[in-house]
């Protein structure tokens, strides 16, 4: 793959916030010539499908500030640091939905947009869950929505369930 | 939805390049309190499942500076400023892979990462390709690969293929 390799030349970090790092590299093209990438590293994250002993899946609402509204996802979230995959899915399971999985299947991983961030999201399915807490963690600021497996593929359908990892995991776990 | 919407307090410009911009707002949430919210304003992008008049599909094989390696996607490019996603579609399909595609029909449209970006991909899939020029623009450094419907689905099932907009579309399209 020489032929599409783009050499490392220089690093410049942007910014360097509580959630974003921002980079503006430099790099030399497969022709020699020398280019600007800008891109975002990232932790990593998780997301899973949970689905109860009814049947039926667990999402959550949630407000998304960079689209200024409130849409129905999988529960997510940002890998902590030197966390495992799989711990993060029960610990997030459990803040956003007040559920815990008996049971978790890893779906696969996935890059969610490599044009400009290394995020690697890694898609789960949870089975066998039981109530830990009726409401989720204080500072989440959620609505924890439980649907069957019809409901949800007609939202997949008509566009009202629109995030991409929610989709790919929904898609992959036969929904 | 009130219960979850966070107010707008102040934005801040952090970063404007080429290709990203990025801010950090003040946000107020549903308890009063204040908080940062950093992310990326994105242009939109389409991306398109190319099918060849034998039933084949056209895939790109590109390097994605941020994950440091070339990975197999379908076409997908920036919307220009004021360009319909119609319009980019015959455009980036043409400049990446050479193909002209007279007939598309839109899937849908996702949001990449609504918790970083405000980003969407209009995904597509274009039919009754012909062949315009043998080979991309000149400062497109990509492969072009065509494969069998077939060799598509085995490697969305063995990870092959592991680029989030590339498997909704795909799995969309019923490969």
């Amino acid at each position: 793959m020489d032929h599409l390799t783009e050499k490392f030349v220089d690093s410049k970090i942007i910014f360097e916030g509580n959630l974003l790092k921002v980079y503006s590299d430099t790099v030399e093209l497969p022709n020699g010539k020398k280019t600007g990438r800008e891109f975002i590293k990232h932790p990593g994250a998780i997301a899973v499908v949970p689905i109860t002993k009814e049947g039926k899946i667990v999402l959550v609402r949630q407000f998304r500030y960079p689209i200024g509204k409130a849409i129905l996802e999988i529960p997510a979230g940002k890998l902590d640091v030197g966390e495992e995959p799989d711990n993060c899915v029960l610990r997030e399971l459990e803040e956003e939905t007040g559920y815990v999985a008996h049971h978790i299947k890893k779906l696969r991983s996935v890059y969610t947009t490599p044009g400009f961030t290394d995020e690697v999201i890694h898609l789960y399915i949870a089975d066998d869950l039981t109530v830990a807490k009726s409401h989720p963690d204080e500072d989440e600021f959620l609505d924890v929505e439980v649907y069957t497996k019809e409901q949800v593929k007609s939202m997949m359908q008509d566009g009202t369930i629109n995030d991409a990892k929610s989709l790919i995991a929904l898609l992959l776990a036969g929904i």
